[in-house]
């Protein structure tokens, strides 16, 4: 990553999330977190220097273990706390005398259990980072991945650096948005899992993304927020003026805004004003890690998509009156073919074109070479914003007939729409199956389609959400 | 399967649906589609006679070819039609001849092509059916899947039968919905793919599943009505008021209307029309295939659910707090533990017991044991019409620890839920996944569930989505 050259400094965080040396307080020898914390950081390549942290003193995976971080010789820039939280103030204190730059408390049950000593205790270990001019990840938080800088907290990460960042205070959330969007050919820049953001908080992150050359979309989960009010709202408003911000806000209801405290110990806020709050910010805000999902995978690969006028071609006549009803309830319209075409259809299948109207059911025309003709129309006619492939019907994939017939009609599709630049989202269910075939055959197919940057939808129904939402963005960003 | 005793006469789709002998017009020794039907007869273990029609005289698959069905020496109670349009009037004469009781026209490219002529020919061939005492099904339907009498025109398809029967325009609808409903542990008595539905219409289909003693849920996707309007509206009535019934109505928007005459020639009427009858014949509608699999796993298998106070366990804070929201938003409350509850987990774990409120987060225990009886609290509490387990949290399955935990721990579960007679959901993404083992172990969880009749979800927001509907089904009805 070469790093963009600007007038501005760039981002304090830049300097503390790219350390030459990482220490990780609790890796033992045999498997705990802090073990698997330095497993990730060697799968992915973390090119500077580790240390383990355990009174045992064993090798963890190779790496030096040291009984305390003063005994370390060099320098450490980075610290991964993976202890119980009543070890963590002397520690701190160790890092104050090694001038570390930046502590990572993976350590939870602090102020999130809502105990008062445990708030205190919490507040201790800030104070002491503070006076020593550290500052702190978490605490409750999983931290950093970052594919182009080799760190990662999750082993199945895709190991490929991208242009999305995602910033979660639920490390679960975590591990399925990168995970489940990964599958369909998202990458990340940047992930941070804050947990209870006792220092560092969604402001920094939020403003060291909008500064990252690396990121060109911004995701969150937030429950509470730590920085004033109004400060937040008027850095929102600054980054989501110059990349697109999709926020997907927990505890937006009584019941989910109770479950917040003992989540994160975040006070979630009356979610009528968050509402209002975010909407004025022009922020894109989504109810749900699926719809974050398919409004990143719409951002990044139906890129500048505003309009809404569809050109929709699958097999099966029920799957198409079903398109037709679910895209006209999002307002998307399904316009025409072109006389043109019309009289192009007559001469190739005299006896079906009467019945190919958009959507086009092609397992009705008859002639497979008419077929791959109709598709390219769909392609060459400037009346669409969008062609959407529907590849959810279950006869797509035959075992008899062979899915070799299957992805080779994918490859020409992948040449259209790269000769003719057009935007195309393809319609795949999930790989649910009891035939390891088929499962092996819907995951391949899908794969092929992110590799290439091509957008994937569940059902329809999403993509018709994912449709309106970007018209509706890219609208009232012009 | 043991017929009721009843005083009334059976419907007579009873007899023609269970034919002695069946006689694919248009079967080749090469594959084709009436090679196919055959193919699907011999694997459903089709007790009668198959007989194979065509030009060429070629055994099919072992079974007998005729060049003609006159020439057939034994009865013939059925006959498939996978021949050309044009051909059909000549072969409809010899069914005459034959008293063939039921032809399934699988043929299609009749009214449905919106040509004059071929409008004309399809109203030839029920004539000449009807002056000869022969019912059709079709045209352009797939025809009729009855597992229990070896009936079936998929290979897909579960070979066991169940209790829900589905009634749909669209042979691709039909493929989704079986094969999806059961990978979910869904199976049918009576499955019929009527297409244009030239003779025999949805009301007779549905008077059928309402007689019929394996039918107890009676699912359709209908595109238009070919009965009278009132005489079909009072037949949902009195069907919706002795069995539970899902409509999913396709052409319900403009443009979906438009679509359903290429589809299967049907005028789809009126959308509000439509909406206001349905709503008042006690029928449950839904917008999309998903919703009608969510609808029948809920009817099926969270049997007689009229509550929708949940008690609701997972790992994970993230998911707890969406849980929450989303259930809110769907009207579904969360009662807390009791404080018997409470002061078991202040023993257990004294040092969590706070965090745990419901939705529990059982990650954040730090105790397995105390997972495991809070698990069963849940089950014993009165105060839950329904136990959800979320399994969609991604370190559910890891490769490393192994997923054997996984089914030791489900086993454990599906015996806590049969011994306690509780209803219980689970929330189980799809096996979308880059690591087979993961889609295996994912597939593999699902099928167990499936199996015992335990309800899964691919998302919270489907399982809360169904609840709701539940709720408003069983409060009408009682």
């Amino acid at each position: 990553m070469i790093e963009q050259l600007d007038a501005k400094p760039p981002h304090f965080l830049g300097n503390l999330f790219q350390p030459r040396s990482i220490a990780v307080v609790g890796a033992a020898a045999s498997r705990n977190s802090g073990h698997d914390f330095i497993r990730h950081l060697q799968s992915f390549g973390f090119p500077g220097t580790i240390y383990a942290i355990h009174p045992d003193g064993k090798a963890v995976r190779g790496v030096p273990c040291y009984p305390n971080l003063t005994s370390v010789p060099g320098d450490i820039d980075y610290v991964i706390f993976a202890v119980p939280a009543h070890t963590v103030p002397d520690i701190m204190h160790e890092c104050v005398e090694k001038h570390v730059k930046l502590a990572h408390l993976f350590t939870a049950r602090l102020s999130e259990t809502g105990v008062p000593e445990l708030i205190k205790l919490e507040r201790r270990i800030v104070e002491i980072a503070s006076a020593g001019g550290i500052r702190i990840l978490g605490s409750n938080g999983m931290g950093l991945y970052d594919p182009a800088h080799g760190m990662s907290f999750k082993a199945n990460f895709p190991k490929e650096p991208g242009n999305v960042a995602f910033l979660s205070q639920s490390g679960g959330n975590t591990g399925e948005f990168v995970y489940r969007a990964g599958l369909r050919g998202i990458r990340f820049s940047k992930v941070i899992s804050y947990g209870n953001a006792c220092d560092l908080n969604e402001k920094d992150y939020l403003e060291y993304f909008l500064e990252d050359p690396a990121t060109d979309i911004i995701t969150a989960y937030l429950e509470g927020i730590r920085s004033l009010g109004q400060d937040f709202i008027a850095t929102l408003k600054r980054v989501a003026s110059r990349k697109p911000v999709v926020i997907l806000k927990g505890g937006l209801t009584p019941a989910g805004a109770r479950s917040t405290y003992s989540h994160t110990a975040s006070l979630a806020g009356n979610p009528e004003i968050w509402k209002a709050l975010l909407h004025q910010t022009g922020v894109i805000q989504v109810e749900t890690l699926e719809e974050m999902e398919d409004m990143v995978v719409g951002l990044a690969m139906l890129k500048g998509l505003s309009g809404s006028r569809v050109g929709m071609y699958a097999g099966g006549g029920g799957g198409m009156v079903a398109a037709a009803d679910t895209f006209y309830r999002y307002g998307i319209s399904l316009p025409e073919l072109s006389q043109c075409n019309i009289d192009e259809l007559k001469e190739l299948i005299p006896s079906t074109w009467m019945m190919m109207r958009n959507p086009v059911d092609v397992s009705a025309m008859g002639s497979i070479r008419a077929g791959i003709r109709l598709r390219e129309m769909l392609f060459e006619n400037a009346n669409y914003d969008l062609v959407i492939n529907d590849m959810s019907v279950d006869w797509a994939f035959d075992e008899e007939r062979g899915v070799g017939a299957v992805y080779e009609s994918i490859e020409q599709l992948i040449d259209l729409q790269s000769s003719s630049g057009r935007l195309l989202a393809v319609i795949i269910r999930s790989a649910d199956a009891d035939e390891p075939w088929r499962q092996g055959a819907v995951n391949e197919v899908r794969q092929r389609f992110a590799e290439r940057g091509i957008a994937t939808f569940g059902t329809l129904r999403r993509a018709a959400w994912t449709v309106s939402k970007l018209r509706a963005y890219h609208g009232t960003d012009s």
